[in-house]
């Protein structure tokens, strides 16, 4: 009944079996290896791109601010939600990597309104050299809130980034999730829909660590890759990262774990709905935010159940309801849901 | 024939099976697992410094650039060699992760002596604020070249440093052959001749990408970890670094590796030396340079042989010798080395 | 009826006069001569710090920016008003020299509150590694809406900073206006509020150029020094700064200067509520904010009124209210309030 | 006798008058005053370079770095002599408005040769993403050896540039002496010769605070603008920077002190020589190298002279020479440098 994240789980096997087919023999460093430049081929090929520059990290806050870093100056300012993992969870690395630039939070929480956007980048108004410059606009799907924007709110997004003549930028951990949901290619997420640089990320949905950063545009792909280098991410036995996504990409299997972790979601969702348990968020993916009295969270964490409540379990009134966070992956078992639903039941009658 | 670097072969077995066996169930994100922290203890007993601060990294570069971050100030500079990795191979990563430190060279190649460097220092003399303070040296063992400093050549180093009241780093990236050919203990090559910070290399010696980062003074270990996440290197699925170090620790899988990859070296050079080819430096570990004409190193590339010639083939007198830089690893089979060894011979006659 | 900003009138005679007398013979560099150090002391006298640190800038973002460079890590934040100029007008200048630190935003306008700023900080809860550290407080005083908070508000914002440990920097480009409006020592809005590091602005209020810094703890006093070397801050001739800085203190001109351009901000508020006219804020030093159609600023500004409207002058219903911002300064003349008053008295009948 | 440096002497009295004559009225901040742009014009047509973007900073090493800034990426190096203020007296500023670009020396001391430059640009082979890229080339004139580069050594260093197809940064701290030396005018020594940016040095040749910072080529203009503003350099009461350099324009008198100061260097050296004293450099401009044995420095020091000995006074034998800095400005009367040969003649003899 661990419900933590989706970073806590095993890998598949193929993803252990492809890291051991790669262990054979030398290959040469630094990317410069066959299965490197195969794996950018296929990445292509599956996001109908054939000019995109292609490249893989080994984390998720790397694969962003290294994107970032190739959009924005250090005098312009990135546009956001406030929930924003390259705002709230990755330590200033956007700042970092971008030597300074800032980040400006679009009013609302974890999704952004095409209208919000506009809103704040009209209100990082022209002020010449005084303020930040606009840089880009960064987007998330599925969102750090369990939200899957829709195709349409990502290329009314896009538009109005392309009306300030601004890169956007995808934050991909759970890109699969997302196309899973949207039943899109990775084409209408991307580019189709006006995103200008993708992280199509493997990390959440089973590989051991790593993610791909797609440029549509490929005329800053030499700097991409110099500042992966000098962030001291690119992998001299790159090869190992090529596996992994190898195998990712190998039957389908992104799509495939990512159904697998969606629909534990759902079977998740719709088991507490059933026990008349409030859902938060419209909770498409793989991660499913319920409402319950802090007495209940307090009982399910103490019966076994590993998840993260959203909020201080000691710091008020027994009754009044917070939020739980409840993450599936790719291996998550059915046993583990019902038992957790067995548990939410025994704790409301308490 | 591949002697082109010890990141292009194989991982052991014994890695592998370590990641699989690390792949089994649900673990603590972040380094938060068992096993993360069991591994840190591991290298706080192998070092015999109970109260060192130990943290994984993936790559080199990221390893040595967080360690130096953790030193100096952004208005000071690093004394190191002109040969060293953090100069020559980082694409200014150094200068990345301590938000613009300058490094000042020492004169010499790849070693420097306690008198070169005193000079250095000396010569970076106190002029206010006007030039950049002093802010640490960088030693590396095995050297880029290499060779290796000899326990007193450490001490006499560091002693120098202290005299000016400077941190020491050591780049340990082949610090396992290092160890190997000096005969020593970690503690020995460390903290015990005056070293501060200390990089314990695993890529290098058959991992898939792991480093270990040792501060011997815990003071500055928080902010390791938050330059460590701010740079994007802090691994969400951390076990899976640390199983490959376990695997390292194992059975001293760590120091038999290095011995294969020095002996392997030794192999290779008493070959060349037989041969009566000339070796260019002291040679004491895993890295042979052998001085050869154009015309040699061009009919040992052609046969098949690959390494790096230190040097442009096309441009100058074909008998003009220049170096080629061969390097062995724990997988470099003995015939590999014949073979080599036979190419050269007729590459010679011919 | 120039009111554009306190930047944009002429210096009083004595500021030239005091170039003039520096202005003989050879002085040490670097602000290593005679008048650079006795203007560090008078400040301290002034101050009431005996052990203060002192530095003299000439750009108040310098001065600014150099303050929390000491003061925060590149993996903190500094917690502001969405107002503060540190956010709004320095063009990621804080940013920039503390490589890439954070600014969070207490919700509010100009001002916080201290329930505001000690929910800002509980909200940057502690997630480990993942956000930013919090790092330090600044306020402003006067603040960018011309609001002045009382020492009472500073002590407790201070109090609330303390609670966590924070230091506290204090903006203080209209210093000298919020000392007379709150008849209050320089010591009082300071340290004895609980101020860490104070900006002393002189080029709002009569200077060419300067700015002191004060550091009313030293131990951070060298690192000042370098960061401001380093960032380009230290003049050569530096005693043209401490020039400009003596006139200001002598006969407490810095004060007279500020009480003329406060009394200034007074007429011109009370001739506008004569007038009808609504005042935005509660306008106690030498800036007024008033409300009036855009028709009326249309009318104004095309009379030769020079001021900035707060909002579109073109861009919705002519009767819609917007803000206009008047700012006086020591030159401020009588006739030039009193002709605008009437410019506004005519508008507002047409 | 004070020959310490070129910015320890007073201004010219038509600077101050400058200052007095800019003083009255209302003017636009940040530059957007007509005095600003009267000076950007005038500027342009002395260096018969319509089209060049032109700027105003306070300071040499703001001058410089800014320059760099806007001609170099974070991943990239410049080259410059191991005697470049850029290098040695800037605390690391270059690096940091760099954003962590390393400088690489050419060999040599504070001149470099074609043959150099072009040795150190192939030393730093192409190596991938492993090094630094080449960024661009910086020269200065007057060298900090006092020194002067000729027009035809500044175009074949520019070429060398060309070659490799790098920007060249002119450091003209002492521009104006450099020009007045070589007798040519601005636009040989900059464009003509094949520089992209030029530093014209107004502070050491007798302004209190000025550099024009002039960009050949405007495709950056703008973001040396966000630069200057990010890095505090930007001035609300710009009037005051530009009335400073609009007196160094007016009558030429740029050329009329950097000649007096010429002409004091030249009377000094001659009188040196006179003496038998031996002449370190070629010192053809305002500063002279003399060497004289350690017990004559001392003796002119302790007889009231004001220079700087370049070397330990105390360390050695008391008949070593040692060199010692003189440094002339437009206000060094004859009477000092009388005094200081009779000195000299004195401590000779003694």
């Amino acid at each position: 009944m661990n419900f933590a994240s989706d970073n806590g789980g095993p890998a598949p096997q193929a993803v252990l079996d492809a890291l051991a087919a790669a262990n054979s023999g030398y290959a040469g460093g630094y990317g410069g290896d066959d299965l490197s430049q195969d794996v950018a081929d296929r990445i292509r090929t599956l996001f109908e791109a054939p000019d995109a520059a292609v490249y893989l990290a080994a984390t998720g806050t790397s694969a962003n601010a290294l994107a970032l870093a190739t959009l924005v100056q250090p005098f312009e300012t990135v546009f956001c939600t406030p929930d924003a993992h390259i705002h709230m969870d990755e330590c200033n690395a956007p700042e970092f990597f971008t030597s300074g630039a800032k980040l400006t939070l679009v009013p609302g929480d974890d999704r952004m309104t095409a209208a919000a956007l506009r809103g704040a980048l009209n209100g990082e108004e022209n002020r010449g050299v005084h303020g930040p410059q606009r840089g880009a606009v960064s987007l998330t799907n599925v969102t750090e809130a369990g939200n899957v924007y829709t195709l349409s709110e990502l290329k009314a997004l896009c538009a109005v980034a392309k009306e300030f003549d601004l890169p956007v930028h995808l934050d991909g951990a759970r890109f699969a999730n997302a196309c899973a949901t949207l039943g899109c290619t990775p084409a209408d997420m991307t580019w189709k829909a006006g995103v200008d640089v993708a992280v199509f990320g493997g990390t959440k949905n089973g590989l051991l660590g790593v993610e791909a950063v797609i440029l549509f545009d490929q005329s800053r792909a030499w700097e991409f890759e110099l500042r992966r280098k000098r962030g001291g991410h690119l992998f001299s036995k790159h090869r190992f990262l090529a596996a992994q996504m190898s195998a990712y990409l190998d039957n389908d299997n992104w799509m495939t774990w990512a159904n697998a972790a969606n629909s534990a979601g759902m079977r998740l969702r719709q088991g507490l709905e059933a026990l008349g348990i409030g859902i938060a968020n419209e909770t498409q993916a793989n991660m499913v935010f319920f409402n319950a009295p802090r007495r209940v969270h307090r009982a399910l964490l103490q019966a076994g159940a590993i998840y993260h409540p959203w909020g201080d379990l000691d710091g008020g009134a027994e009754d009044a309801p917070i939020t739980g966070r409840l993450v599936c992956d790719w291996s998550t078992q059915d046993s583990a849901i019902d038992g957790f639903l067995a548990l939410c039941a025994s704790a409301l009658k308490a």
